[in-house]
Parts: structure tokens; C-alpha cells; sequence
């Protein structure tokens, strides 16, 4: 089944950009009047038929829209630290999309090696992998920003007054997780399969949102990890196994997709 | 943490073939007398003092050995197609050993695209991955055999007399499964989580060996598929995500990882 991206679809009307229309039509070699398939990329899937041929702007007129086509019970954010060999990271993209993920955001440590990441070849490879697994929304990569400006990006609902303590007993709020390993011990982690079970299984109605943030090949600092918990991140370990940062990423990303199954 | 493998440990020393030594001797420059982990790919971790420094042929005295190293309390078998684009294939082989699978079978489906795989490269990443993950047994990559020499291969132990109805009752059985849609319904599937909570769960101290078989890119033949439930094999999905492949191996591997958490 092929797919193409619209960047917009509006008065029943989809239009792709210079390279959707070049597949279509150079390559593909549709012609007005052919049926396509068409996501827009945030969720909704549509029959069209080829109104304009135009190798470098077509257009479709939509005849069935499927809203949430290829979607997930869940709403997965991901936030990881860019690996030093960029493959590494795209691969991550493009499994994560796969599974299911809603949002990616590269994160830069203290102790990353790499400080720098374009998001460029990222989006791509998400929207080429949204496609060929036939789903119709595309995650969103978020420009870079550092661990501690995106723990700061999130909200803090369950901390108590003094924020030291995780109390994921509001059920309404997303939950929070951090792989690491104070070295310390004063956070013994439970593993994420326990962490997804506690927070989801015990209300019905909880929004289905989880965000999960994993370091960089040296790993979290401790003052970043400190500065996780404080947020309500609770800090959870994903099995005996050690795996490697794009592992561990694609990993949570499956533990997640395996809860809600 | 480096770790060295040694292709025999016996009388208490550890031999290491030409390419190892030349690693720890040439490259990370150990002499006699240093200390160094060494891994028997059969499961076992030494602690180990380098004896013969010989950058051809080093050899290192046991000074402690650690069975079971860094091991997973479960049995797999991963048998999958290898993908025309042999990079994904890899990739499975690296990111299923950092997971963690017992063997891998390359196996030939009758509209495989790929007809004809080398091991060589495969057992090369499996053995760096299983160094770089801290673990001891190195996945055993079998020569590639056709998808029905593969499912003749297993044994029988759950099918009733005419071979028809899969019995996943008797639980010193391995689990096998295949992922696998039957278009016309006939044999209706269940998720990979249902399938070894239902066979796992109801019995303590049932074998935890599980074989998953995953198809090529064009699928199993709807006979190669009938002839896997005649063996005993279960069909099940991976869930709502349309998988390639080499994600589908990967994440038959994670559900096995993560119902043993």
C-alpha cells in the first residue's frame, strides 16, 4: 500500500509538497483520476482521487477520511540523548515510529558527547517509517534542548511540597520515568513494566501519557538525575539486560506498546 | 569494562585466538601480568591474569570464574527471515543479543527475497554485542536451512493425534510460535502477550524455552504456515503495528524479555 504525506488538507482538498508530488507522479507515475491513499501527517488517513497531476504541487479530492487510522491507546513521548554515531539515534526514529511513539525529543547531557543535532534526516526518516507502517501520524522530533531545560518543560504533578518524593497516585497526570541508577541507592528503581502496571492498572480512566527520558552513552549526572526526581520523574530500570542507548530508547518504547497490548 | 573472548578455557587457562590477542596485546597494550575479564561465549565470565602476552596467541591464568554471567532466566530461539537489505538483519542480530535470544536461525521462506545468506558477519556483531552488553553466552547463529527444515526440525509435543489442534497443556514443552495472519480467518490469533502468559503463567515450573518463527517481507506461504500449526507452532500477532521484519524479530524478542521481567 502506498502512502502519501499532504501538508495540508483542507475544503476537501489534499496537497502535497514538490517531492510527495514528484514520487507521486514522476516516479509512481499517477495520473488524474487515480485513487491514492493520503495522510496528513496528525492522525487522519484519506481516500482521494488525483485531481491535479502536477509533478511538482498535485492535489487530491478526498473521498473517505479515516481519523486515528495506524494510532495507539497512548500518547508516548521519548526524550533521549543523541548517540554519538548519528545511525545509531536515526535507527531509534525510525523503530520508535515503527512501534509507536507521539513525540521525540533529542535531549544533550552534561555528559553527552554529542552537543550539537539537526533534526532534519530524523523527520524524514519519521515520516518515510510512519508510511511504510502505515500510520498516519507522524511523531514530532523537537529541536534539540538540554536535559535539564526539558525536565524543566514538563509539569511537576506529583510531587509533594518539598518535591522529593514520587507519589504517581494522581492518576489524571502523565507518568514520568527516568532509566537510571543512582549509584548511591537512596532511589531503589523499580523496573518500567512495574512502573507502567502501578500508574495504568489501577485506574480505568487515566490519560494514557507517558514521558521517558534516557541519557547518554556516559549516562545521566547525578545532579541531572537529582534534577529528574525532583520534576516526578520516577526512576526506573529496564531489565537485567544492559543495553545501548538507542536499545534502551526502542526498549522503553516496546515495554510501553506491550502494556497497553 | 572490556572483555575478552576465549575460544577454550581449560586447566584453569583461557586461550584467545589471533584477532582478540592482537586487541588486547597490540591495541589496549596489556602485558603478562595484568588483570582481564574473559567470557567462554558459553555463559561463563573469568576474572582472569594475563599470562602469555603473545599479540598471536595470548593466554590468561582463571583466578575466578562467574557461571551464568550476566544471563536471561529464559530460553529463546529467534528463527527469521534475513531481509533483502542485509544491514536490517544485523541489526536484529545486534539488538536481540543486547536483549537477549539463545539462537538465531536464518531461515528461507519460499517467497523470500534473499535465497542465500552468509553467517559470517552475523556471528562477528553477535559477538561484539554480546561483549558490549556484559553477558557471557554468545547467541549461536545455525546455518541458514528452508522455513519447513526449520519447523520439521522442532519437535511435535502439543499436537493431538491428527495434528490439527495446537495443546499448549503440556508445559515441559518449548512454546512455539509464529507470527502469522491466516487471511481466511481459520485460525484466528492471539498477541505474543497472551500466548506465553497462557503458557507460562499457569505453570512454575514449566521449561521457559520459547521459538518464535518470523517471516520475509512477502510473508510465509499460506502452506508454509498451515505446515508450522501441523508442528505444534501457535499463531500469534505482534499487536496493532505494522512491522518490518527485522522490527518484528526484534520485538517478538522484547515481549519474551519483558514477560520474564
Amino acid at each position: 500500500m502506498e502512502i502519501f504525506y499532504a501538508y495540508e488538507v483542507e475544503g476537501g482538498i489534499a496537497r502535497l509538497d514538490a517531492e510527495e508530488s514528484g514520487h507521486c507522479v514522476r516516479v509512481l507515475r499517477h495520473r488524474a483520476g487515480d485513487e491514492i491513499s493520503v495522510i496528513d501527517g496528525l492522525g487522519s488517513m484519506y481516500r482521494c482521487r488525483l485531481s491535479d497531476d502536477s509533478p511538482k504541487g498535485a492535489s487530491a479530492e478526498v473521498l473517505e477520511a479515516f481519523p486515528r487510522w495506524g494510532s495507539h491507546p497512548y500518547h508516548l513521548t521519548v526524550a533521549c540523548c543523541p548517540t554519538k554515531n548519528n545511525e545509531r539515534f536515526e535507527w531509534f526514529v525510525e523503530k520508535a515510529t515503527e512501534v509507536g511513539v507521539d513525540r521525540i525529543v533529542p535531549v544533550i547531557g552534561e555528559r553527552s558527547e554529542r552537543k550539537v543535532y539537526k533534526t532534519d534526516r530524523a523527520a524524514r526518516i519519521a515520516l518515510s517509517a510512519t508510511k511504510q507502517s502505515l500510520k498516519a501520524h507522524i511523531p514530532v522530533i523537537d529541536e534539540p534542548l538540554s536535559v535539564r531545560a526539558f525536565i524543566d518543560s514538563t509539569d511537576k504533578p506529583w510531587n509533594d511540597d518539598n518535591g522529593r518524593h514520587a507519589r504517581p497516585d494522581r492518576a489524571s497526570a502523565t507518568l514520568k520515568l527516568i532509566a537510571y541508577c543512582f549509584e548511591d541507592d537512596t532511589h531503589p528503581r523499580i523496573s518500567i513494566k512495574d512502573a507502567l502496571s502501578c500508574h495504568f492498572d489501577r485506574a480505568e480512566r487515566v490519560e494514557k501519557s507517558v514521558i521517558i527520558l534516557i541519557g547518554p552513552e556516559g549516562d545521566f549526572s547525578p545532579e541531572e538525575a537529582r534534577h529528574a526526581l525532583e520534576a516526578g520523574f520516577i526512576p526506573v530500570h529496564l531489565g537485567t539486560s544492559r543495553l545501548r542507548t538507542e536499545t534502551a530508547a526502542v526498549t522503553a518504547a516496546e515495554a510501553v506498546y506491550f502494556h497497553f497490548l
